[in-house]
């Protein structure tokens, strides 16, 4: 296997972490985002959704999107399992990590790619230009902060996400917090659950991937 | 179990075909979309993101995201596959129905809910209001214009989204294709593969779901 990431995006963080919990080493390749690698004839022969994180499988097939390659790593190595260990567990691993990318993950991008000024004209990720739409950073924010308020809702009396187990609910929405300070979005004091558990899974050793 | 649905919206739709597909049998109660239904108290127990599809479990759980949905399905009723046959397929499966769920059907959602003058002040799903932006109607039509050009690319040479086996993969591209009426997007002749897959499945007697 190989792994296209790129140090400095939440993307690719999140299979790190993924990697980094179940104690395996891929040998990875930085992609240079900042320097619009991942938009050259060579990378796109990889992805041609121009994103990372990619996993080149042996037989070379690439998997790109988070969660088909942290399936993949999954059914690879069981241990420790990281999307739950029951159906209804896995299935709720699902709905969680969903609901963290489309409205924390995907919040957080709206604010970032439609406000920096090195994003001009790429305010959607891939290989097609659009235009940033300013009304989109304060819809963001305000998803974002909705959503943190409605984790807390859920961390209270669990220590994880899903129950009592860490799982890549977990990683997602700490990637999720992470990310958010790059538009000064921090958790504030009311919301008690969440900074305990940001504090709880920050401290792992996984998070320094 | 028992699945809160609505007849006429496209997110319960794959669920629907996804049942009908593993032939199962699955009560199921109808959520007045149209009536705001979703957003009153007693559906805000069952789902407080005010969204369907939501399967209820036997144990009380309630599954939202059709994803996990269908996942669930998938462990408890593993004939007919429907999420692919080895951990690569799998994977492929997951990838591909991430891509047609961010790049085509939230794509359609943005072109769809910032026009409709009944979505006025309703531009996302959810509990929380948010204003129509109109710079989204177009962006969404082009992505999914986009989107059909990339699924007809995929298409050349194979029978399904993913090799030789019909999944859920394809279950959230037919649904896309249909939603696409709505906004008056259809599948022009120079997409001949596409073409081709569309009246494929539409085909199957689960398209009628």
């Amino acid at each position: 296997m190989k792994f296209y990431d790129c140090k400095t995006a939440p993307s690719p963080r999140r299979v790190r972490i993924f990697i980094a919990e179940k104690g395996i080493e891929v040998p990875a390749v930085q992609v240079d985002l900042a320097g619009g690698e991942q938009l050259g004839a060579a990378f796109k022969k990889i992805n041609q959704d121009c994103t990372v994180p990619v996993l080149e499988l042996d037989d070379g097939t690439h998997l790109t999107e988070v969660f088909a390659i942290c399936h993949y790593l999954e059914e690879k190595f069981p241990e420790p399992a990281l999307l739950g260990g029951s159906a209804t567990e896995r299935a709720l691993v699902v709905m969680w990590n969903t609901k963290i990318e489309s409205n924390g993950l995907a919040a957080l991008a709206e604010t970032f790619r439609n406000r920096a000024k090195g994003m001009q004209g790429r305010a959607l990720t891939g290989p097609d230009d659009y235009e940033q739409i300013p009304e989109l950073v304060d819809r963001g924010r305000r998803r974002f902060e909705l959503f943190m308020g409605k984790l807390d809702r859920q961390l209270q009396g669990t220590e994880y996400i899903v129950g009592d187990i860490f799982t890549l609910a977990d990683i997602s929405a700490l990637v999720a917090c992470d990310f958010a300070a790059w538009s000064r979005i921090s958790i504030d004091d009311a919301k008690a659950d969440l900074r305990r558990w940001y504090q709880l899974v920050s401290a792992r050793p996984s998070a320094q991937a």
